[in-house]
């Protein structure tokens, strides 16, 4: 798939196909986010592929607006270090899931961001270190619904010419 | 360009040919970061175009490892909003910078993440109100370096099952 129909036609998918996801695959976007750059190459990520029943269904509890988790044949978490990089680690960190997103679109796949939950409840169930951030868990399936082309503010309100402000 | 060609070929680029970027490209670069993903879909983004050799000369001054700034055709800014996201608006605006650059690879363009920089004296160089913040500023322009494929640590060592740092 083009890039930039990928970009273009990448969607944030609440709703999963029941079809298992194989580790190859899993293992193709996770490549992909690894090739995101990082601030002094620090590569301040880690990733945890969950299959387990019972452990999606405890994420799903934990994020209110994430209750699809529960659906999804693989849910990702996504780890940042702040120790490998205090300021960046949770840009980083989001650019990694931008190629992972790209990488599942093109593979047929779907995933969203998961942003509001309670991370310090998730932290643990996933043995995650106290000191590490959990940034994001991402369900990846195949996508059972094909949201809408979302609304944008267009560029003539948000692009400015030399200085912040002037058209 | 293929998406996944594009993830893996994509080097961050500190050399640029002294050659004019068309308007045309750069709002097709522009028009591919906004379509980030974004949390409640705020669009916590905005982007100043900078093309003035002043401008760039003062912002290369600003950064100690962006000095390739002034060599640039066109910079561009990237303002997020803690208004819009307070918890969010850097990871919503790092997904759309790695949207703008996977974009602009596959245009034939290359760009480099500027992140170290004075960025409370870039701020009013660029108009950027105070209560804005500056994400990045961006170089943008024809690549004449071809980096290696930069390291990256193997998935065996940074990715796990189940549970953190099972594998």
């Amino acid at each position: 798939m083009d890039v930039l129909e990928a970009i273009f036609t990448r969607r944030s998918v609440r709703r999963y196909e029941r079809r298992y996801v194989s580790d190859e695959l899993v293992r193709k976007v996770l490549e992909a986010a690894i090739y995101a750059p990082s601030s002094k190459n620090a590569q301040p990520w880690e990733f945890i592929v969950i299959r387990n029943k019972e452990t999606k269904e405890r994420l799903a509890e934990l994020a209110p607006y994430g209750k699809f988790l529960r659906e999804a044949p693989v849910v990702i978490a996504v780890v940042t270090d702040p120790a490998k990089s205090p300021r960046f680690h949770e840009v980083d960190g989001a650019c990694a899931v931008q190629n992972l997103a790209l990488a599942a679109h093109a593979l047929g796949l779907a995933t969203c961001w998961i942003g509001t939950m309670d991370r310090e409840a998730a932290k643990p169930l996933l043995g995650v270190p106290p000191e590490r951030n959990l940034l994001t868990v991402l369900p990846l399936g195949y996508p059972a619904e094909r949201p809408p082309r979302p609304w944008r503010r267009p560029l003539s309100e948000i692009a400015y010419s030399e200085k912040y402000g002037l058209r």
